[in-house]
């Protein structure tokens, strides 16, 4: 392993600070139950995620397009006949998500902090601006970073946007995130460098399909805790 | 007229540079027709207001916040009999105002394009990041802006902030926007000057009541094409 000279470090959020995926994976149950009488789980989901690959371009990311995406299935899956009452049912879903206690994962408090006594921390997430910001104010880590970007999409266009705004050299950048199509490859594409640290479930639509990573130069570790020994090189 | 030596002009983006009001009326008057059954435009427009207000903080602003306002709002004044079909044609005025073309107000392309010879311009808007991203690259008028602040919310602290990291003395900013509200008070206080240019209906979430506005010191103009001629002291 080469040696890293790092002056920024940059997270993702959902998933890499926080637990995000298992509450949308409680909403997907609880919608699969609110429509059981007409079809089976499977098909349910399936149909489910074709709607969200659709309405992604047009909505983008977050609680609410979310929302309107289940919402569209449910009137497609049971042909207009889903009544009124249980769509009110799938917006209080909706709502139990936008209210849902911003869950740190483990270690992240003790390491984001430490970090911050030697690092510039930035956060850059993907997503809905007002979710985002809502759930930064409710993590309360939001004074350990010197900048927050909540952008749209994650791409080499972005990443290289973001570095040459706050005159960062791509060389002593790193990106700490989940997603190796959001956090990952885009960064290094840019010029910077990236740590991958897995979360068990990964949303279908950051999952990378035949790319072939060997030859791919980034970090992996298992937790976040491992991050400042591998910054000072072990 | 005390005679104003500006460096930055930052522009409000809705009702001040394209029309936006109009698109969430004409849908507003869909949505009363296919209520029509069932409540009275008034009642229906009373209920759906008061719905938005309520879901502001939970959903923020912008169409799909909107949309799912529209949707809460029939199922309650239904009493949840209103059909999923008649729910698809909510989602489908909401994919309408998504893709409506982006209608800019007259005279603006050759103002913007005129101060950007002369002045640093940005664009400082409130709202939904990927509606607002994608109007903006519709407009096409992005280059003129050397930045552009998409934001949850236009008040003084924000307004401090966007001075503060784009290194902008506020004595030496200027904001012009339809809102007296978001685009003048905030940025009076936040020590910058203000230019109102009124648009002819503005949602009635921006009107203020009760706010003397006669030792408020800004300018107001009739339209952009003036501004131009303001800034040179006529």
């Amino acid at each position: 392993m080469a040696s890293l000279s790092i002056d920024v470090i940059a997270f993702d959020a959902d998933d890499t600070l926080w637990h995000n995926e298992p509450i949308f994976t409680e909403t997907k149950r609880k919608f699969e139950q609110l429509l059981a009488n007409y079809h089976g789980e499977e098909w349910i989901n399936l149909k489910l995620d074709e709607t969200e690959v659709r309405n992604i371009q047009h909505f983008g990311y977050g609680i609410k397009g979310f929302t309107l995406s289940m919402i569209e299935t449910a009137i497609e899956l049971t042909e207009g006949r889903i009544s009124g009452r249980e769509i009110g049912e799938i917006i209080g879903f909706s709502r139990q998500m936008m209210h849902h206690p911003v869950d740190l994962l483990d270690g992240v408090r003790e390491t984001v902090a430490l970090l911050a006594a030697s690092h510039k921390l930035m956060l850059i997430t993907k997503g809905d601006l007002f979710d985002q910001e809502a759930k930064i104010a409710r993590s309360d880590l939001g004074d350990y970073f010197s900048s927050i970007e909540i952008v749209s999409e994650k791409n080499t266009r972005v990443y290289r946007e973001i570095m040459e705004r706050h005159a960062i050299d791509p060389e002593r950048f790193l990106m700490v995130g989940n997603s190796i199509k959001s956090d990952v490859l885009p960064v290094i594409e840019a010029g910077g460098s990236a740590v991958h640290i897995p979360y068990p479930s990964t949303w279908f639509h950051e999952k990378l399909d035949g790319v072939d990573l060997e030859h791919v130069d980034f970090f992996e570790l298992e937790h976040i805790k491992q991050l400042p020994a591998f910054l000072n090189g072990r």
